[in-house]
């Protein structure tokens, strides 16, 4: 699962290196308010949409033979490429490559060395803690939209959760990044608490330091909730199998298969980024987001396949 | 933090070995319903539930001073010796060691060596998955009092659940035991669905196996939630601070500290064994539930001290 960044620092060091930023923000945007007659506004009919509010029908009306109780009604969404946007390169990596820019000119021996280590060893740990995280989130601007990157959301997206949690279903975040990283912003933009969140993390310990309670990060992975990771970590947050699972790349093969290869009506869905006009266009030879194996299991266990293009009426609340 | 059992088992590797137990149990009881007066009929009221009482009403009262917003209200409570009865012994240990029992008799070489390491490595884990955990909890007798294990949980403590969650508060629990031995009943019997536990656990993997997705356990801890853990614990999973705290031994000890020593209004409570007649009296020299540093802790922080035989009217339901 190893691959290397041309900077020279491997994905497992950089979601893990993501996972270090805990940080505090302000309220940043909410759900839209959604239209009374649609749970789904921004989807164009067709197939998938038809797919999504089929199942939801299905597990949720009570007489339905595939009706499943309100607490087993747990949805999985990955993040990165399925509920924001993760090109031209993963927002986490995005604020990790801004604050090394800032960082830089009190660290002259990064001439020399890779500053990614060092900022794993907690540089960046005081960085994100005194709410640099929240000032980045608050000011800096993706560069092909020029909206703040909690504005890159999906809006069809954001409609999906809503409409989960409408009927009974809790949803939770599964994602390859930080989990610290992601947490301080979650409910806010997706309407997801932190407990809901599961992600990459750096070992962590608890001491009392001059009579302070006190968490601290020791340079370690603890977990990388990638691929294989997401069904260990799914059990280990939820402790229950999800009934739907939502991605968009190879990282969420095995989080899809674990969701819908158990029995019972499951709903497994892969957003496919096939549209380079109001986003990007990409999947097999990507860097990011490479979708290669999942799309072949899609077609094999009858996931949904979202066609950006066709079936999203819009991609963003801004446009 | 690691002691010896005179049989020869760490402390760490029972509550590893207890973290190996995942099954499906049916419904085994349910929360009493309140009486509509008062919130927690099983206390006698004076200093331990007016604490309580006036922390509730501080925290979530729209207007006052202490105000806390609901998503903030974390509560977070120990469950062996806090919840239900950990005298003589560990419940998930007698689990243990009755099926070690059991199992004896096709394992001749654990006459020459202690069996829980084969325990550890995975026998268990076949046992716990084919339904026998939720078999011995269905039969399985508490030596004293004569009634399932699920039965000897403390009234009172289910209605101070019950009272929190009326409240507005999320309820976790966070246990030294093992993660997979307390999610399949935690719901049943506390009210608190599995997502909201926390425990020890051994690590897990994915793998496709014969086509089939699959996690199974790999004979290595994964994670201790005792004492220093339990702070380590809550961050992972609930990543935000608790504003309240239950507990009754050394092991809560940090648990305590991190959430009553961060500024706010904060409520740390022990329940403090002092019952021999209806139950059991220990403290400092106890081996199962130890209390002696957090009781010290707790005069030091002002954390609330539940003399059990003053301040619980009942101790279980069935009295």
């Amino acid at each position: 699962m190893t691959t290397s960044l041309s900077c020279g620092v491997s994905r497992r060091i950089l979601l893990s290196t993501m996972a270090l930023l805990p940080a505090l923000i302000g309220p940043l945007r909410t759900v839209s308010v959604l239209a009374q007659t649609d749970a789904l506004p921004s989807w164009n009919d067709g197939p998938a949409k038809a797919s999504i509010t089929d199942f939801v029908k299905r597990v949720s009306t009570q007489g339905d033979p595939d009706f499943v109780s309100p607490e087993q009604r747990i949805a999985v969404f990955d993040n990165d490429g399925t509920l924001w946007c993760e090109q031209p390169m993963y927002v986490q990596l995005a604020f990790v490559l801004d604050r090394v820019k800032a960082m830089a000119p009190l660290h002259p021996e990064w001439k020399d060395k890779q500053p990614f280590k060092a900022v794993l060893e907690g540089d960046m740990k005081a960085v994100a803690d005194s709410g640099e995280l929240s000032d980045w989130l608050a000011t800096a601007r993706h560069p092909r939209f020029n909206r703040r990157y909690t504005e890159i959301v999906y809006q069809p997206m954001l409609e999906l959760l809503a409409y989960l949690g409408a009927n009974g279903f809790k949803t939770f975040i599964v994602s390859g990044g930080g989990i610290e990283f992601m947490r301080p912003w979650s409910e806010q933009v997706y309407g997801v608490p932190p407990e809901q969140v599961v992600g990459s993390s750096i070992k962590t310990k608890f001491e009392m330091r001059d009579g302070r309670p006190t968490l601290f990060r020791v340079p370690e992975i603890n977990f990388v909730d990638d691929g294989p990771g997401k069904p260990v970590g799914i059990n280990e947050h939820v402790g229950r199998r999800a009934i739907a699972a939502f991605g968009n790349s190879d990282g969420d093969l095995e989080m899809l298969q674990w969701t819908t290869m158990s029995g019972g009506v499951r709903l497994g869905l892969i957003v496919h980024h096939t549209d380079a006009e109001r986003k990007y266009a990409y999947d097999r030879q990507s860097y990011f987001g490479k979708l290669d194996k999942a799309l072949d299991a899609a077609a094999l266990n009858r996931w949904t396949l979202v066609d950006m293009k066709k079936d999203w009426k819009r991609v963003f609340a801004f446009e």
